[in-house]
């Protein structure tokens, strides 16, 4: 009985550890909110951050699940765009054409390794697969997820006339190139990406 | 045959105005990154917006949802989550501790008729009987999902030295009449949000 009420008690600290430290990573997590990235929000006022970011592409998932080449098990793709760019609050964000960007993976994945071990067991583990499967891009979800992130900064950027991609002086051919991976995730939204840029090189909001 | 291609052209076309409709949807809300809330980010520099807070608490969501007096379905939280605040885009936000709170839910009620209309079906309805679900918090994953809401705010008033709290004259028992609908999500997560607001009285963040 005695051994039962230790036991017990144990079990009941090891729970509340774990609880702590997931609060303490939520906590920590907040600076997303300080990460800004390259494009600009509709408005064109400010720069956008990664934690907005992370919110628009996660509501994308809900509503555009449907287009995706493959079907996909959503609440994958939500934790997969939840955690995507939390590497960022070590690495700081990498602009999409930049011509240095063949050794952000491994730099991010040692941040992932970093950030994730921060919690209990089993989303140590969880996340840190997901934020690896994201990467990768091999499975349905990967790459639908990694569509999404793709799409978004295209329709923010011609909202906002082009901004990021006229002061970074980014031609129309790069931006089929760089983005031509939303396909793998869905070909419809492709379709629909290809139109903005159209549009936009049209307008003049890309050279 | 003639009738097939052409049923087929218009369901063509039908599925093709959906899909606009929710991209325009999707750069709709891009506003939601400019309606500011009253807490602080962590480091206290500005004012947290409501997509930042959206993407927040959806990841409290995934890791917290053991913690939930139910099970629930983790999936239907985060999509109650990430539309709970659009309605704000019209109405911006009220402070949690005004005193003239009750016309809210009529207006805000009103709001998400209006926007929730700008989607195609099925999602006009899903996302407006989400949004009346999350508010009338009867099941278990709205009482989940409200007081996810709920914590957040708290923990961003303690990490910022209870800046919203001093600056208008929030008392503690104030915070804990307000924020007691935490227990009817989560029993285990109210017990942490009180000693919280204990740890911040003690503090003199709250008065």
């Amino acid at each position: 009985m005695v051994i039962f009420i230790i036991a017990n008690k144990y079990l009941w600290l090891k729970m509340n550890k774990s609880l702590l430290k997931i609060l303490d990573f939520i906590k920590e997590v907040d600076q997303l909110k300080n990460i800004f990235r390259r494009s600009y929000i509709k408005d064109g006022s400010r720069r956008e951050n990664d934690a907005e970011h992370s919110w628009h592409i996660c509501l994308m998932a809900v509503l555009l699940a449907e287009t995706a080449n493959q079907k996909v098990d959503v609440l994958k793709v939500l934790k997969m765009l939840l955690i995507h760019d939390l590497v960022e609050i070590e690495t700081g964000d990498t602009f999409l054409y930049d011509k240095n960007r063949k050794n952000v993976f491994i730099t991010e994945k040692a941040a992932a390794k970093k950030m994730f071990a921060l919690l209990p067991s089993p989303f140590n583990k969880e996340m840190y697969d997901l934020w690896i499967e994201f990467e990768q891009r091999e499975t349905a979800e990967a790459k639908f997820a990694r569509a999404l992130d793709r799409l978004q900064p295209i329709m923010l950027n011609y909202l906002s006339y082009g901004k990021t991609w006229l002061e970074a002086n980014i031609k129309k051919d790069d931006v089929l190139k760089v983005n031509e991976i939303i396909a793998d995730g869905s070909v419809e939204l492709w379709k629909y990406a290809k139109d903005v840029i159209a549009e936009s090189k049209e307008k003049g909001y890309l050279k």
